[in-house]
């Protein structure tokens, strides 16, 4: 069977649509209706009971969580990073791991503090996300500095594109606030990332499919789908 | 080599010292003095930029991220999950990245909360990760209630594991708060899980060594360790 990707624009399913994209795996997209809350219908959260997107449909029944899509199709299709008997193994999975525990929750504190916190308490959690999302950049920065085979998009694996992802995002939402604390600059080494990222092929079919601008990950616009909404 | 650990009683390395034990491999546990804060400490840190425990050290380089460590040990020495060829994999994986990435971090915000927020609002936090972990323990209780073959401890994996352990801890921690809001019982197949595994020779091993009591999973009482501090 041909993998279903359940995507909507701008959400996290785009970092697996890169991976899908970069490595030549045939798959059909299903667009999740967000401006209609499909991702909480009963059909979907029949696929994932957490109503959450991505889900990637496959022989071995629905997947998701980005983290374990990410790795299932790097251990099954090869070339999207350390496969289980390399050296580098144990550090591409801690890094893996990172954005997927770490990172990518403090973003999604921030992109929805309603579902962690009481409305009144929204902007201090907000405030505590930002600060802890900078802090695990610069930690990441600094292991793309040191040039590793599976972080810098040199070679792209799935950490590039995860990174590259979370990288884009605190540029654009949530869009009811400043978002001035937010520079890629600050973060030299994932800038690099994201720049060769930005020259790939698979970056061009994203940037037409979900409408994603001249320069999605350096300086990202609101992207402008042809069809379903960001949020 | 053989594998270094670095723990502290009744922290996330307990997860991974069941595995080590379970399955038989040779380690060194190094204890981490947190009464001393040095999982904080410049040498600490050199192992893990985050100052978290655990690490373990490897071959490969100091591994971190419990989930990552977890995998990296399941692969490497089998017998403890599906492996890269299995076809339970992706469910596997999906399962131990909601672990790791929805339930064990909003479980750190309970516990730790001056980590992400400001002093006045750290009740009205502790209140909604409360109610994110019971909906989470809802949902992982639902799939072991399927039986599947890598979650319910029938034959004990490194999901069985973490499992037990972010299942023992909202019971105790954190010290100073009302923790009736956690019902173990209110999750009937991942009492189960912890059941079987209070019967295994890993577990033995724990109590020993960690001090954890009689029943560490279904009816925990505060640790009593022989060395170190678990807060």
């Amino acid at each position: 069977m041909t993998y279903v990707l359940h995507y909507a624009p701008d959400n996290a399913s785009l970092v697996i649509r890169l991976a899908l994209e970069h490595r030549g795996i045939p798959y059909t997209g299903q667009l999740v209706d967000r401006a209609s809350r499909a991702q909480e219908s009963a059909t979907y959260r029949a696929l994932n009971p957490n109503g959450l997107i991505p889900v990637l449909q496959t022989p071995q029944g629905p997947l998701f969580e980005t983290g374990a899509i990410l790795l299932w199709l790097a251990d099954k299709h090869g070339q999207l990073g350390p496969g289980p008997h390399d050296p580098d193994r144990g550090a591409f999975l801690k890094w893996l791991f990172f954005l997927s525990n770490t990172i990518h929750p403090a973003l999604r504190m921030l992109f929805y503090p309603d579902k962690y916190i009481a409305p009144d308490h929204k902007e201090a959690l907000s405030v505590g996300a930002e600060a802890g999302v900078h802090q695990s950049f610069k930690t990441l920065d600094a292991v793309a500095a040191e040039n590793p085979p599976f972080l810098g998009a040199h070679h792209p694996t799935v950490l590039d594109f995860y990174s590259a992802g979370t990288l884009r995002w605190p540029a654009l939402y949530p869009k009811d606030r400043n978002r001035g604390w937010f520079r890629l600059t600050n973060y030299p080494a994932l800038h690099d990332l994201c720049a060769r990222l930005e020259s790939l092929p698979c970056t061009a079919a994203l940037q037409k499919a979900e409408g994603l601008g001249m320069t999605p990950f350096t300086a990202p616009k609101p992207p402008n789908p042809p069809e379903g909404s960001a949020t």
